[in-house]
Formats: structure tokens, C-alpha cells, sequence
């Protein structure tokens, strides 16, 4: 993904809402990364307190959640925040202005449809925008996530998609400049359309967060290959009901999480793709349901002849590895990764949850 | 739960898996339990270190984590394992010989073929009860889960289950004693046939877990009001999209849980039902939709005039609770639950995960 964003030019701000975990995000800035995208303020003060200190805080910011972020602020962490509406601004305007504190705000924008922010050609942009900029706030810029991107499947649906993103953003920050607003920011992103832009034009950086680990879903999209998927579970076989040709492991949602991200995409993997230890994807297979701490194995549809042998093949003890429907989810159900060598030994990197 | 186990005239040990929280299970113990059910050695580990010694392991056994268990028995903890093959008795068994330990096992039965377990009249329940008690491992009982209760929606078809699964788990029994087993315990639940049962002939004991709290997949399958969820999840309206009748709410499937138990059933509460913060529930509004960390609180299908009047009703800065599908999974992605006082007042009160 950096050489990625090296080639085309922009600057790039991994979201590190993926991970949660201080050494994959030091191996992202290690590889070039300019700054990170956070979803929590406790994200914004573990990776602060971490050493990172430009943090995009890319959800709506909200009157109750100022005191934390002008502590942050005040402690040196160059955070910017985000408004897509004049209640908002106003609210983080006024704050300011209480405590002597110039906030940096980053106006989110709507290129999709699918959740926040304001169209480009709203009247509300410049609304937001000069609240802000008259009343001593710093407009930092604009920022987009076109996440309908984890709909599509094609690659000229993505690129499209990917266009419809910058376009709509960079016509945001034109607007803005035009009304005398500087922003020099325009942030982009989501996975899928980082991947498939081919020209960023305008774009100053982008932000992605799942491509640092990849899962099925985005393998259903077609921005990776299984092999890719660096995020898996280790499971056991802890028993079987062999006329239900069904093999119990002991990773039920608890460890899968209960995103079922591939659902409606154009393979289901239900639960999990089972893979041998050495990652070898075992189709024909896959992890068909969940408990909070079982998950039963069991052949696909188009797998039935496996039915009978699914004991034989899959014996108490066997240790297996499930790949996620979503990296973010089923990190967020464990306190630590390990992070395996080439030589197999591997490290323990612990990630935080919580807000 | 336990004014209801009183009557019946049977011991009741919760499953501790809902909570992992110490708080609620002293509080579930001083109100009667005896024992706790586990869902990990983590749990087991946890609950031990905090004073419980009477500890049910519910998820089947396999060899490489008896050392984890071999530990808890020398520390003094009365852990009691569960097996339904043979495979899983025998390693047991020649691990319990090897290193001087008799081992309690608890034999799974199953009784409404969701899941795990050996059927009653199986001739595999006499041999694995026969390679435990001849190769010197105590077999402590036979536990049942008759998790299809979640999948009911009547008295009568819940009143049918639990009478199911108490006299399938007694049959067991009764088998293994004719076979010259003792099988003192006896053992079957889940919250919805925990209240359903009428007589538990012969049962010495009754789990559930999610009664504790209960959650909106309890209330479809009828054995809750919404008012006796103890569980939401606070909220905040974080903006709009007026013209989708849309508030986004800062919180998303990281706070709810992707968990959507309530999908197949007669009510389908998408991500969790709306609620102000003195508990009114807010029919006619769902959380229809979740990313990471923005939820989106929109009017029913049944509620389409309110579509224009999202906006005022639900204003920036506005505080929702929100109950959710599924108390387990959504416990599961917090470290603390605040527990609130009739005053108002609340405490932290921690929980733990990972295994």
C-alpha cells in the first residue's frame, strides 16, 4: 500500500483502527506512513502516548468529547478532528474559545451515500466551513471514506468508485478555497478504492485500514488473494457428530467475531475458511457455524461426497487455521496477535480494546 | 433464576460466560449458586484466583490443554472437565496416570442435536464412560445444553425442549449408572428451558448464563420484557442525513457487537433497540445499520412519517441507550460495565477477555 501511495504521489495515514497495536502501527510509519487515522480517543491517546503524534480523529466530534481532545491537544498531540455539521463546528468553536485553544478541524465529506458527512455541493460545506474559519478554528481540510466500496467486486466498479472519491472531495476543498477557506488537506480512502485508484489528482493523502492484514471479505472484493490474508485463528478439533459429517473446534464467535461480512457477497465463507497450519486453504470446507466457544467445521455445499470422512480427516486434536471474514472484527476479540516468523517462531503483540 | 432453582429443588450454577465479570458472579453466589460453568481455562483461571473452586469446564476437552488444567487441580481448584468421544477419555485418562492425577470428567450429552454431545441411548456414552471409570478418572456426571431453546418462541415449545432435555440427560445417567457408573450429577440448561422447566426429575443441577442480564434475542424468544434487560449500551447522536431520515450514533458494531441473533426471528432489532436514558424504549426506531464505530439510528418500517423528524427528535449531543441483540457478544467488546445504582450513581465494574 505505501509504494502504493509513493507512486501516485500522495502522502498515506493508515487508519489504525484495524490493529489497535502500537508495533504494527510502528511498522506502518517505519514503511513511510505520514501520520494515522484513529476511530476512538483512546486510540488518539494509546498511540500518542506511543510517540505518534499526528492523529486524524475521523469520526464526528461531538460537545461531550472536546475536554478529552483539548487534553490531548494540550499535551502536544497535533490531533485534528471532524464536522460534517454547524451544530458541531459551532460547539468546537465556542470550546476553543474558552480555553485559548485553536483546534484543528477536518470537514468530512459525503462521496457515497453510505453513512456521514456533507455532499460537495451542499450548501452546508461552506456553512460548516466559515463557522469554523471565522470564529478561530483551523479548517485542516477535508476527508472522505467512500465505504460502499465494500460492496462492489469488479475492478471498473472500484476504479469508478475510486474516481467518484476524489472527485467529490477535491470539489469540496475547491469549494471551500473558493470561499476564501484555505484547507490544504484532502484525505481520501477506504481499501478498496485506494487499491484500485489509478490517478489522485488534488488528493493530498489517503487513508486505509484493513489492507494491513486483508480477510475474506475483501478477498470477495477482489483487492486480495487468500494467500494475502495475514489474520488467522488457531483452532482445535475438539470433537465431531459424524452422521452430521461435522467437526467441533473450539473457535466459535467469541474468536471469529459474529461479522458475517461475506454474507452477501458473491462467496459466502459463513464463519471461517479452514486452512491447514501451513496456511494451505482447504475449499471444500468451512466454518459453518458458531457458539460462543465452538465452531463446527463442515464441507460446502458442493462438497457433500466429504460428509463421511470428516472425522477421518479432521481427527480430535488437529489444529487448523481459520481465516476471518473481517480482520477488524476478529482482531477486536483478542488482547494480543501473534505475529509468526518465516521461521515459525513467533512474538506476541498486544492490542488494546475499550474507548 | 435462583428463587425459581429453589423451588424446583435443584442446585443452580451459572454460566459466567455472559459477564467474566467478578462482580456479578459474587453477587450470583451470594445469591445461591453453587459452582460456575466456563467457557475457557481463562475463565476458570480468573475465577479461581478470585475464590470460586467449583468450577465446570463446559467445552470438550482435548489433550493439549490439560496441562493448563493439570495446573488448576494442584493449585486446589475442583475443575471439572467435559468429554463426548473416546479419543478425548483416553487422553485424559493415561494423562491423569501419568502425572499422579484423578481427574472429574463430566460426560456431554446431547439432547437436541444442535451441537456437541453424545445421544442418550448411544452405545459410545457407555464406552467413554467405561474407558473414564476403568482407567481411574472420576466421572463426575453428565451435563447437557439444549442450545435450540433459542431458536423457539412459545411456552409450549420451550416447556416440550426442557422436559427433552431433562429426561434425555437423566436417560444418560441412569444408563451409565446401570452400567455401574456412579454419574452423581446431573446437569442441564439454558436460560430459556432453565425457565421453562416445570419438574426436573432427577436433574441435580441447572446451568444458564444469559438470564443474569438478558439481552433482545431473550425477549423474542419470550423469556423477557424489555424492561428487564439489565444491558445498553450508551450512545451519542454524533449527526444526521436529513434526507434518509438517518441520525449516526457513535456507536457501531465495536460497541454492539456484529451479533444480529435477532435476524431470524419474529422481531428483527437489526443492531439494538433505541431506548432514552431512563430506559423508555423508543419504539418505532432501530439502529438499522453499523460500522465500526458509527451506528445508524433510523425509523421502522412501520414508522415512515417519523422519517423527517429525525433530525429534531434526535439532536447533536443527544444520549441514547441502546439494548443489544445479544448480551454475551456485546459485553464481550467492553473492558468494564458501568453497574448503575437506583440513584443514578454508577461503579466500574471490570471483565476480562482473551483465553
Amino acid at each position: 500500500m505505501q509504494g502504493r501511495m509513493n507512486t501516485l504521489g500522495v502522502a498515506f495515514r493508515p487508519h489504525v483502527k484495524t490493529t489497535k497495536c502500537i508495533d504494527v502501527v510502528r511498522a506502518q510509519i517505519a514503511a513511510g506512513a505520514r501520520g494515522i487515522t484513529v476511530s476512538t480517543l483512546k486510540e488518539a491517546e494509546a498511540f500518542f502516548a506511543a510517540g505518534v503524534d499526528d492523529i486524524l480523529y475521523a469520526v464526528s466530534m461531538v460537545p461531550s468529547k472536546l475536554p478529552r481532545a483539548l487534553a490531548l491537544r494540550r499535551q502536544g498531540c497535533n490531533l485534528k478532528l471532524v464536522v460534517d455539521n454547524p451544530t458541531a463546528a459551532s460547539a468546537i468553536a465556542a470550546f476553543g474559545d474558552q480555553h485559548g485553544e485553536t483546534f484543528e478541524v477536518w470537514i468530512e465529506v459525503d462521496t457515497d451515500g453510505h453513512r456521514s458527512g456533507i455532499t460537495p455541493e451542499q450548501d452546508t460545506l461552506l456553512e460548516v466551513g466559515r463557522i469554523l474559519h471565522d470564529n478561530g478554528v483551523e479548517v485542516g481540510g477535508v476527508m472522505t471514506h467512500a465505504g460502499s466500496s465494500y460492496e462492489l467486486d469488479t475492478p471498473e466498479a472500484l476504479a469508478a468508485l475510486a474516481e467518484q472519491e476524489r472527485a467529490g472531495c477535491v470539489r469540496a476543498a475547491q469549494r471551500l478555497r473558493e470561499a476564501g477557506i484555505a484547507c490544504p488537506a484532502v484525505s481520501v480512502g477506504s481499501t478498496p478504492t485506494a487499491l484500485a485508484a489509478t490517478q489522485l489528482e488534488g488528493v493530498t493523502e489517503v487513508r486505509a485500514g484493513v489492507y494491513v492484514l486483508f480477510d475474506l471479505v475483501m478477498h470477495n472484493v477482489g483487492v486480495c488473494a487468500l494467500d494475502d490474508i495475514a489474520l488467522s485463528v488457531l483452532a482445535t478439533v475438539i470433537g465431531h457428530q459424524a452422521d452430521k459429517g461435522w467437526a467441533i473446534l473450539d473457535a466459535g464467535w467469541m474468536a471469529m467475531s459474529r461479522d458475517r461480512g461475506t454474507s452477501k457477497q458473491s462467496h459466502d465463507f459463513a464463519y471461517g475458511q479452514p486452512c491447514l497450519l501451513n496456511g494451505t486453504a482447504l475449499r471444500g470446507y468451512v466454518v459453518s457455524g458458531a457458539n460462543q466457544e465452538h465452531g463446527i467445521l463442515s464441507p460446502t455445499a458442493d462438497n457433500a461426497d466429504a460428509h463421511d470422512d470428516v472425522t477421518q480427516r479432521f481427527p480430535i486434536g488437529m489444529k487448523l487455521r481459520i481465516l476471518p471474514n473481517h480482520a477488524c472484527a476478529t482482531g477486536a476479540q483478542f488482547p494480543e496477535y501473534y505475529a509468526v516468523a518465516p521461521d515459525g517462531n513467533s512474538v506476541e503483540w498486544r492490542r488494546f480494546h475499550g474507548w
